[in-house]
């Protein structure tokens, strides 16, 4: 299998820091390129040497097992060396700053710095310290770009495209940053984007991000292509807020009769873990829609694909084999 | 080196979740396995391609470094790739369920989940959950398989064989998962088990399990091949109970008088780590009869050999090289 | 590229404890050695089979990503396999001695021991329980050859030259294990050594070390080649002693005013991380008289340089290519 000259003719950057600042032809570049990838995640010996000698590190200023092991198989599957560093319990208890870390990282040799950290903005900082390659892993609320390239590669293999489809984002938009991604990835591929949940988790900014806003989540489904359900953080509704965690299930929650308004063959899509019975209920998270184990195996396929581009699609422009 | 087709023909399984359910047959196979393993460890490059581009995930939810570290190791010198999540600091965080994370991992393209948990029967779910292989590191007080095999394997390796072997399990019966893969794994292979403990620390299921009970150690040494010495957790002899820390070391623990009762050329073996003094006194846990160590090396042995026949044995039966 | 046989032959040593006991011949086969490492680390395609099936074990009691990370991807770019293992979260829970694990370590197969360990004496220790082969990543206040290997590196790569240079060394001295390292190693190689640092934190040791103290850290910058400024704890500092943090750097703080005492040309050096503002002053730190990141570079190439002396130099004496 090859991965054609043109297919990759198209990838400038040096980082990834968000899918606001990409064009849909990025966007597109990547989702064709994490075709080829999924493939050899299809093969018995998921392995090819195209990255062999590059070098990844995973630097983790939250914790994440999900996210992480994702960067960590895929770097492996291109035959790149991993390196996790976990920062709750090393150098920050120096001290460090996230500008001396970076720049250690990179001192040491290495070709991509994958970064995940509560602070939004902390990867362009990174990307701006450093000349080595930096992908945002999720920052604070600002943007979860990996996430959101691993759903619209998800949908676009299953509907064959992204264009003039209609989704709806249900849940925490306030705190999700991969809401966030997915509006601006979404609506630059031209899919019609509806957000909605509580009046209290909606922010203000989503009135410029061209969608639509709704508060009653039946609305929002009326025949939509897909359901996409966020995670809710128990935190985020306390005691004595409206709505508190049931109320968020009964009035939010995803189940079958409420997944009757989308239309017959509308996706179910969730980033994981699932809160079961919260954001969706168990039978249509296990149900026929769901797509919710695809989407772990599409981000994998995704993150090889954006290894690849950043760093041996450039320069080598070969074979995947 | 090559591993005969004749050698893995035997192998059916997609897991291994603890002895109890093996036949004689497999138990032999993974012994026999094993040994042209030891000796890729005892190469100068100690590394085969066999494995190369399968993957094995460690999914730790108590903490272990020694085997852990053993099935990493059996799976780099397989030429796997290997991924180790330690759940205390990370998705159980988020609430994640097991099963969620099982089917999240085998969604990325794990071939294999090793998995240790304090739950009894917690690999067995995983197993039921996801297609991949699934590998019992130790669950609850029910089954640790592999340091079972490794016991065997040592035990067959200085012997010449198992059976109509006596062998003397002495210690903590009842909290001990050792104790019952070995019970299981050494009655099957036709060596004689004889148990030896406080009373208070032997189960009541060992009257089924064909064994020998004893309540004076002396009389369970009495002419065996092996002496087998259980790890004792401090905690599970608290103060005002019979017997204490040190009590127990006064009445149960190996030392060079006891081990006069067994044959002259008994081994004496221990899982580690050794809390020297108390279960084996130090000249005896490093005297000449002492075969610890070699288990250890034993233990990433039967490892590679169970990777092995679990991933590549059944469809490509050729060279280990 | 390739090692000639001349460059390995005076490598006879099993490990890697310190640079008191090493000769001058045998440190400078060490930075010898560095220097093809360096130049791999600059390919696009940094890795070469030369440590291939070899294995190394990052045993760490203390915490560190900069140690760590280093000696990782030094045995990954070599193509040895690589395991990591952090002791707070793991054996030590079931109160394993150092001596078990060491050698628990070796019974897996390991080739190398790469130890940190806040008592001094813990790689001897280990060195003697084992037959593979032990580095001292920093063991208590003794040594931290590796650190004082890629400073040596370092100044001998821009100044052509160790011996004859003079180097201040300037900071918390007492509970250093740097400033030990680099002035058993700096001494041995013709270099003059300066101390500086407060009374408080200046060793009586220091009288028999071939130094020269200051307590005036401009007296001690007169003319020199070299500034190394040392890492200072906070905790070190506490309130009601004298210095406090902040007088720390009023008195003892490189800053462009005092670093023109020195040399013009003078190398600014600092193991990293800066707390910015107190040893240095960030426009030294980040002048053009700092080497702060390359000597970070060097560390790997250093580290490197270990493994393969340790594990192939002495027996294959070839290409490392």
């Amino acid at each position: 299998m090859h991965l054609e000259r043109k297919q990759i003719a198209g990838w400038q950057r040096k980082d990834l820091l968000g899918l606001r600042d990409l064009t849909a032809e990025e966007i597109e570049l990547i989702l064709d390129t994490a075709v080829p990838m999924k493939d050899i995640m299809r093969r018995e010996i998921k392995k090819v040497p195209t990255l062999r000698g590059r070098s990844v590190v995973n630097l983790f200023y939250e914790p994440s097992t999900r996210t992480r092991m994702s960067f960590e198989l895929a770097a492996k599957y291109l035959s790149a060396d991993s390196v996790n560093i976990s920062v709750s319990t090393s150098s920050v208890v120096k001290g460090e700053s996230l500008k001396d870390t970076a720049r250690t990282i990179e001192a040491m040799g290495a070709d991509v710095i994958v970064i995940r950290h509560s602070a939004a903005g902390a990867p362009k900082l990174l990307a701006q310290t450093v000349d080595c390659h930096v992908i945002n892993a999720g920052d604070g609320f600002h943007e979860h770009p990996t996430q959101a390239l691993l759903d619209m590669f998800t949908i676009r293999e299953k509907k064959g495209r992204l264009k003039g489809l209609k989704v709806a984002i249900v849940g925490d938009i306030y705190h999700s940053r991969v809401a966030r991604s997915n509006i601006w990835g979404l609506t630059k591929m031209g899919a019609e984007v509806r957000l909605a949940g509580p009046v209290t988790l909606m922010p203000p900014e989503v009135e410029k991000m061209g969608v639509k806003v709704f508060y009653q989540v039946e609305e929002a489904l009326e025949g939509v292509d897909v359901v996409m359900a966020l995670r809710i953080q128990r935190e985020r509704l306390k005691e004595g807020r409206f709505p508190t965690w049931r109320e968020y299930a009964r009035l939010y929650g995803i189940n079958a009769r409420r997944l009757q308004k989308a239309k017959p063959d509308a996706l179910v899509m969730h980033p994981g873990p699932v809160n079961q019975g919260i954001e969706i209920t168990p039978d249509v998270a296990e149900g026929t829609q769901s797509v919710i184990q695809e989407q772990v195996t599409n981000g994998v396929a995704v993150r090889m694909a954006l290894l690849y581009l950043l760093m041996g699609g450039g320069t080598t422009s070969e074979a995947v084999n």
